[in-house]
């Protein structure tokens, strides 16, 4: 008899990426899974990839989800609040979405709008006394998918003491899952095949939480939207303070984090590397014209950046390894 | 301590996935890949995607791999038979190529060219009887990928007597890595993008296999170059010899089979929806305007086309379930 | 002063390439573009690739367009007719719509519903005799996409007596575009890129259309989405009625048309060859195993197959060389 | 009778664009295309978007270029100062390699190697005063690819002194047209569909150019190479002087510029809207969070970053109006 596990918002790209891992992982039994436009419909009409599941989705309610052991929610921004509250405090829960990520209500004000939900333990593990946090915490958000793919690669460099906390500037391109499922005009594959398209520029609700996470105190995110379904690739620069090699601070810090490498030195990080898997990619270097130090990472949007991190968070909580039902192997070519 | 296994040819695109798979079965040791013009370069140097596996190529030497339980040949066609003549009888050996699949060997002479290698026991578990006569095999001929997205849709619908065993037209679109993985100008990114290129038309050498493994008498076989990386869509129509129903003579055929699925009525398989597993998916019906059965299949040509195919062959062989260490599902978006 | 032109339906992916046409076009002054939902925008602000055409698209009324020598009709099917039948007499009409096509109104009935439009000049240049009919029509009906490459293939072979006119089977593959540009969940660039997909697999409508342009008596036709914007490849296959050479037929057939190229003998058409401009690529063999004529056609789905086509007829209508304003290369890579 | 141009290097992708481009160029008579590997070829087996562009590929000899009244250099970068330097001075010469596009030698040797063959005047007609110089020189260097799409963006906010010439950040994304046609493996369909992949990070030979032509005192470039043929998105990000708008800037200094469109505020520049096009779309604004000036600039990297770029400075340097047989509209979708 394994764990039950329970997923509500499971007809978005998240949520089929999680029912694909609980699956496949030894020891998660899935019991309910649910949708709001999409109930009653069967798992496979709904994600083709999963024929063979044999469920239906339920509808979003408390009662449906009340008698699993964990909950993931994957559900649109600010309606995680309401469901969770909901949920007895027994129940386990992993928010997929940014209701309870941030510490600040002016910074929730100004970038989702709404009352802020509150702050539950930040679900990355690879931050320094996350992981213990994480383990011990019945209730953690998961961290945003640009904020996965900045903070692994900056956190490190700030903490360190190895780049100044401000004039940092990213740039961020992410397949276009991470726009969701909803059919909007120009996520259709006629616009989206062969563009690169930049959006939300100089405004971009990561970034608070990137700041959060990190330390920086000054952080401009252009956030590109690329032509492929998966992936995002962080393209991190930053002002040093001296002569710190910015690779060996990275490589340091995740000398025992199974699912963030940092590659040998001259090879640089690529998406499809990471497709399919939990793993982030690195690599840092310092510019040879401007001095700056330029760290990339790559990540499955989907993966490191949604479900994958959310199963790992969920493992913690739940005792298990770290890894379990995880691969850190991505899907290519 | 697992079973020993080996992979020769581990540099290309089938030997990496099937290295994807052995890092994830649950049986199985991997012991040894090995590789032409990469040997002693380090696995993740050479397939990105498996940052962490540490483990560098070795030269292609049969006393590299005889120590294995089971060998995996990934090699080009032609170099599988002098290699598998070298191994000891007692290691178990699974060809991706194409030397040991056909019976006839003027048809090899007649499309592959030079001596033929002899016929191993054909990697199909799906075939009536193949199942077991690979669970007693120690020399398995992986089918070519062409030739499972087009058998499994055409063999079970021959066998009932639905369609005549003449007169079959086949359309398959294949994704790029399906050409593999050697730097030829048409294969570049460049080119493929944004294109449909037949190629080989009126004469590919999966007509012979396809014939010989589903007992057609005439068929003709266009494939099609497809701007992805993976993925089949074999499109098959034939001319009934009745009123069968197509559908539920494949339904019927494939009530028991792990990895085929005959999808709702008025759902038609698409490749996505199998990318990174080992799934097969099928429809048929019958043409409003001309009365042929049209049965579509959908594979990933690197899973169920090649290295899923063959883990599921090498745990017939090893007596472990047919399922061990493969995924039903696709990875998607 | 040019030829005043008008484009109705101009928010569509047909109608934005109309736009694109009329703009660099030596005698067209666009007079009027019309949309629906779109009235009152800026064309740049509904098409980014047009920046700096100042246009502002007008509401679909016959008003707008009654002042035009020529109106393009790119409207929806089943929209065209009532529009068209409020224009003048004297304002000639080339639509891209199916409204027009088909001489049978129960073909019309089955394969579209509703009320029969009426048949005008069918607009295929190349067909024999079609040249000098549409340039004495002042209304003309634009060939469907999928049926223009099927067309340009199969039309020679039967009327030379080359191939049977029945059991003719046809695959043809699409981009995305040919799909329309309403935001459709199964359209959006997650879901298309990586995927071929098939779809109204059994009857899709332009059957009767191909069967009225050809002469064949049943033909069963497969169409596929396949992920790119742009492109239809199309495969056609046929029973010779003896050893005709289908390449020389088509090569005779269309030895001066200057918008069909039969390629070198050994070379095939691809999609990405024809992006952007109005040309078809055909290429013939007979199959090695079944002996079947395999002809394939690849054409601009948007171009040869919609815009550049009408553009081609208004050319012709208006007593203009019929390639003003059209290109026969394609924009490649 | 035209002006006679003639290309070396028409075998690339840059190469087959001039061709495409010359072909409906109303003024110019192509007279001579050379090739090296591919010498002896029709054009259209080696671009088959030619095809109807009767013409043999000649060797690369200067006496086969000689009798044009311009050539085109479309030559591997190195490759162009000793042909250039064969032909008589009275043939004018625009070269799209990168030979004679610095001023400074160490700057060559450091990032191209070899001897520094000299200075040309700099074929961007959009920086001050530089429109002049074209028109009245005869050997003229075309811009960079990734040099256009930052220069364009970033040189007026320098001149005008809106930002300041050092710490300038750039991170650009280019279509795999970019790195050329050259067969190698990472640039493999397989490899580049559904990947983001960094590439010469910290040290790209385009720093120096941007520098030279922007004013620049130091800057970060990191290339990206994307999943897409053809285009380029620059992001630039500068720390601001003072209050000055950017999009004004940049608004002001293009009035009057026929290929460089800055978009109506809120509209950013994507890549697919350029394709097929010299056109340049610009947007720019102010980070709410760092205060950074954010520019973004997408080009075709075969277009305005290269061939597109070429024609246009010929046609000032022929005395032509500058916008002829150059569409600013692109192919989309």
């Amino acid at each position: 008899m394994g764990i039950r596990v329970a997923v509500a918002g499971a007809s978005g790209y998240a949520g089929g990426e999680l029912l694909r891992l609980i699956a496949g992982h030894p020891e998660f039994d899935l019991v309910a899974a649910t949708a709001h436009a999409q109930a009653g419909q069967p798992v496979a009409a709904v994600h083709p990839q999963l024929t063979g599941l044999d469920l239906v989705l339920d509808a979003t309610e408390p009662a449906t989800l009340a008698d699993a052991d964990l909950v993931f929610l994957a559900l649109p921004h600010g309606a995680s609040a309401t469901l969770a509250a909901a949920l007895p405090e027994t129940v386990k829960v992993v928010d997929l979405g940014a209701d309870h990520r941030l510490r600040d209500p002016d910074a929730w004000a100004r970038y989702y709008g709404g009352a802020h939900a509150g702050t539950w333990t930040y679900g990355l593990p690879e931050l320094p006394g996350q992981r213990a946090a994480i383990a011990t915490a019945n209730r953690v958000a998961n961290t945003g998918c640009y904020a996965v793919a900045t903070t692994l690669a900056l956190a490190p460099l700030i903490a360190a003491g190895a780049v100044f906390p401000a004039d940092l500037v990213v740039v961020a391109a992410s397949g276009t899952s991470g726009a969701g499922r909803a059919a909007k005009p120009h996520l259709l594959g006629s616009e989206v095949m062969g563009d690169l398209s930049p959006y939300k520029v100089g405004a971009h609700q990561h970034v608070p939480e990137i700041k959060q996470a990190t330390g920086a105190t000054s952080l401009s995110l252009t956030p590109v939207l690329a032509p492929m379904p998966r992936g995002i690739l962080a393209t991190v620069t930053a002002v040093p303070t001296g002569d710190t090699d910015p690779r060996e601070v990275l490589a340091e810090a995740y000398a025992d984090a199974p699912f963030v490498h940092v590659l040998p030195e001259g090879t640089w990080p690529h998406t499809a590397a990471t497709a399919g898997s939990n793993t982030c990619h690195l690599q840092a270097t310092v510019d040879a014209d401007s001095g700056r130090v330029i760290a990339v990472s790559a990540i499955d949007n989907l993966g490191k950046g949604a479900a994958g991190q959310a199963v790992q968070n969920a493992n913690l909580m739940l005792g298990l390894p770290e890894t379990t039902g995880l691969s850190a192997f991505g899907v290519a070519p």
